[in-house]
């Protein structure tokens, strides 16, 4: 399969509006948005130019791709509305990270998943063409075409199976949803101090860019890699007040002196 | 006090050197290197432009300002050095961010901190302009030379008392420490499953760069934030073979529930 055919959307939230814009972007054919609300549908639709709404018989039944963006949870009972309309042999990909492809084996035959591995917010810009677009189809005849399209979108390409997948999604909690609450943390004490907040958002910012360079093990520093007792107990002494912050220290410095000590 | 005046740095560690590119970038005078390895005192000194070693008898007497830039448990031992040679009424400030200032008290009746906040490595380049300096004086009356000194290295001054001190130091802990192992255990994972372990690379800097305009709680997304049980289930069964990082999982989790739920 040669790109631009056409690619129907199924959904309008956030993981939707930055693929549809994306496409649309590179100039590839969005023809159809489809949400459960119609109202979200026709404000992605409008942006891309392309009919949009809730109505099933509207979907085009012929389009060279469906793309599922809804949540993970809401993925199966979508692919069993689209299978009532769409031709059989359609290709139908979802975006989720954490959903095997397999919740798409009952409904069609050409399915698979196009996963774009980063947070997406609706109103902040980030580079699609660096986000890797992490591919997997069922059939390896669809594989090709899959990953002619992506290429048009990212410069990052990566066939990842189900599994693998699932381990990714599992390494990107770490990477962000745990990151983000450690600094949480962090500006939760320079707060109760009476420090400004944005006080560790050079060092933040150096601690992820020395990551371009170094690994983890040779880039980490402090009191639990020096096994410096005194300093640990000093800091427990001070998360006295949250014992569950006091709980998170305790098991990341363990951590890194078992890991990397 | 106005600078240009004499500056002597005390140490040729990672920070003696940062700093002292930046004194001497910012045509201040840096009069003398001393580190207990003269090695180290030289190669700093040579690099300034200026005499180093480790001779006690060579440093200047009279300088404005005595850095002591060395590891914090060697604070005190190098104070008394130190006050051996120079002359009583001496400004000595150290640059450590998680010892008190007053383990310089026995020793000078002018001391204080001169902290910059930084994770700093030898062969890695940063924009010095944007580091935090983090400013006490003992006595009032010196703190504005030091905070006049600070503004011509860094637009980033901050005045901050040892107990606030401690409490950032803390904080840094969970942004650096704690956030750069949070990779490691991401990378392994990735690692693990044959997965490239730049994949996560995009999405960490997006989890970075979303935090200047929004806070962690506004971020904070994933199965935690939604009291999805069923992923988190499948990810701790995912961890089976890791058991200390599924405590790590487990204890943020309940803590991203607990504090941004």
């Amino acid at each position: 399969m040669s790109w631009p055919k056409d690619i129907v959307l199924v959904g309008a939230g956030n993981v939707a509006w930055h693929l549809g814009r994306q496409l649309a972007h590179c100039g590839l054919c969005v023809s159809y948005v489809w949400s459960r609300s119609a109202e979200k549908a026709t404000a992605l639709a409008n942006h891309l130019g392309c009919p949009g709404g809730n109505t099933l018989q509207d979907i085009p039944p012929r389009a060279a791709l469906y793309l599922i963006a809804v949540k993970d949870d809401a993925i199966a009972a979508v692919a069993a509305t689209l299978a009532q309309v769409i031709a059989p042999g359609a290709l139908v990909l979802h975006t989720a990270g954490a959903t095997p492809s397999t919740v798409l084996s009952p409904y069609f035959s050409h399915y698979g998943v196009f996963y774009p591995l980063q947070t997406f917010s609706r109103d902040r810009e980030v580079d699609f063409k660096t986000i890797p677009l992490c591919l997997f189809t069922a059939q390896q005849a669809d594989y090709p075409a899959v990953a002619n399209l992506a290429r048009l979108l990212s410069t990052k390409v990566y066939a990842v199976s189900d599994e693998q997948r699932a381990q990714l999604h599992l390494a990107a909690i770490f990477v962000n949803n745990f990151t983000n609450y450690l600094q949480h943390i962090s500006r939760s004490l320079l707060r109760e101090h009476n420090l400004p907040e944005e006080l560790v958002q050079p060092l933040l910012m150096e601690t992820i860019l020395k990551l371009q360079d170094l690994t983890p093990r040779e880039a980490q520093t402090g009191p639990a890699i020096r096994e410096d007792q005194a300093t640990i107990e000093r800091h427990l002494a001070m998360l006295h007040d949250h014992p569950q912050w006091a709980d998170i220290y305790t098991i990341l410095t363990a951590g890194i002196k078992h890991d990397l000590g």
